[in-house]
């Protein structure tokens, strides 16, 4: 396992654009929420038993091939720097940046695999793959699952599922969702009636950076909120159901917008690429913005721009503690703006 | 001499950034006002005697060397947007454009010496420049005014001097201006005292476009005001005195500048570069803005943007009756836009 400031260069492989839809899904993250028989939920644990648990979960990591290469983080042994970096990089929750005092975070092969240990529950066992993947997510998830299983014993019931420290994960514990990317629904204005349908189906809706932040860039994140009743398949499944429909209006949206606006919408995104390659003080919400508009670019075929996995990397890379990581100190918002301009400039003239 | 059509495809030569100081001085403009003693003035000649006065002033102008190569356009033969084409490249004025029915424009080679004929005077005579040379072009005025004299009669007092239609232009004829881009001025707020200046010491200030424009683009036409009591020389090295001292107010401002604000104005002058380079829809009034805004950049030294001179072109270029020369035909405003990006890109991509 690198260093922090090693994998500040590059985000997961999550984010590289291999996957399938990748020109309308970034991403698909599912959790899972787990905790020990034998230990006090973190709510009410003392310190000292949260912490002798860790090894014991390691333990467990370590036989499953997800964690072949493995890094294990202890939260306390982390500067505020580190944990706004694993923040950023979707690797450990704002909760566990700001409270977590005996947690850890073990991240396994290429980051795709990860658990939070002594967040809000014992284990938050998180999966990442690149594109729309539910499916592949949710088995992946489940087999590391079990190889943990095999040697942690849970707390589970067999009329509820597994237990958990809120109520709301209390069943499969999962959580599933998928970050996708609506510039010709909102370019439409058809969004607002496509987020009320799907807050309307039981989903939820966030924006890129994660619980209560704001939507910017045209960046939703959509997951499932039922735990109970379902199996872990069927909520993913039912979520890719969803997925698919929106997926299907924004497509739609992009050829009428294509229909009825191209050449305003070139010169927009044409437009954007060139801030992007010839600015020198880029802030971080401009950066978003611009991003967002060339990756609309890209998905709606115009050639000569670039690959949507170079316009994913930027949204995390760009992020201040990843700008102090490279730079290896505490940069000023002045100093980070010019430096976010240098790094996008370095991306998008690559070839 | 080319069609129009041809030469809407370049501007002359005195927009090609090649004289002195022309990283603040664009181009240098001198006009003589002249009228035959033998014909009623224009303002009170019929239209008769005016279109015979023609044959005389070509035959004069052709013993002249600056006339070798020769157009003679007539007014009557030109269509409305063979005038808007003449007005954008300052060889007539909007009043001749508009009111003249037996007037003329002899063009000489390179655009560089032309007679308007039968304007508010009978003869125009006008010199243009690269940079800043005012000595040069007086002199040339005067030589080609001597070439023309020795075959034309003119309106001419011992006590007044030369006689024109307007008092204003009595005493020598002759109006010297110069374009100069003030963008350092206008960024550190300091135009406004400096054109208060200007007119204080008697010297006229309009915008690029000719009289009664606004300005756009911190390009300033100045211009002297008096034609009594002065040689066309004395006048020409007063205007000079007063340009001398505006440019180093402009260099002092440029370091100012660049010592207060170096990566903001960076900034803004690469986006600019870029929006140029990637635009695919370009209203007029934002070229303008644009081009400023590189131009000011190039002034400052920054390096790996254009020449001056193929910014200066793009302000002739990209107006409107040039634009549809070049295309053959009318063009909506909307595909102006479209076309005025076009030939943007195809000359900033040129290396």
């Amino acid at each position: 396992m690198t260093s922090l400031a090693e994998m500040a260069k590059q985000p997961g492989s999550w984010l590289d654009g291999s996957g399938p839809h990748s020109d309308i899904v970034l991403s698909t993250r599912v959790r899972l929420a787990r905790n020990l028989q034998s230990v006090p939920f973190p709510t009410r644990a003392k310190a000292e038993q949260l912490a002798q648990m860790l090894p014991s979960v390691v333990a467990a990591a370590k036989k499953s091939s997800a964690f072949a290469e493995m890094a294990v983080l202890r939260s306390a042994e982390m500067t505020q720097q580190d944990k706004q970096f694993l923040v950023e990089r979707h690797l450990i929750s704002h909760d566990f940046a700001e409270n977590s005092k005996v947690g850890a975070l073990i991240i396994g092969t290429d980051e795709s695999v990860s658990i939070m240990v002594n967040e809000e529950d014992h284990l938050r066992l998180q999966v990442l793959c690149s594109g729309r993947q539910l499916g592949k997510a949710v088995k992946l998830a489940d087999k590391v699952d079990d190889e943990l299983d095999a040697s942690l014993e849970y707390a589970f019931s067999d009329e509820l599922g597994y237990l958990t420290s809120c109520p709301t994960n209390v069943g499969t514990g999962l959580r599933a969702s998928v970050l996708m990317h609506f510039p010709a629904l909102v370019l439409t204005k058809q969004i607002g009636k496509v987020l009320q349908g799907i807050t309307q189906v039981g989903l939820g809706v966030r924006g890129f950076y994660g619980e209560g932040t704001e939507i910017i860039g045209n960046f939703f994140q959509v997951s499932n909120q039922t735990t109970l009743g379902l199996s872990e398949n069927e909520a993913a499944m039912s979520l890719e159901r969803v997925v698919n429909q929106v997926m299907e209006y924004e497509s739609k949206a992009m050829e009428a917008a294509l229909r009825d606006a191209k050449v305003q919408i070139e010169d927009k995104v044409w437009r954007a690429f060139g801030a992007l390659r010839y600015c020198k003080i880029l802030p971080s919400r401009e950066l978003v913005s611009l991003v967002s508009l060339v990756r609309f670019g890209v998905s709606l075929g115009l050639s000569g721009l670039c690959a949507i996995g170079a316009l994913n990397e930027l949204l995390v890379l760009s992020q201040p503690a990843h700008m102090q990581k490279r730079a290896g100190r505490d940069l000023t918002a002045a100093e980070r703006n010019v430096m976010r301009a240098e790094l996008v400039r370095e991306r998008l003239w690559r070839r």
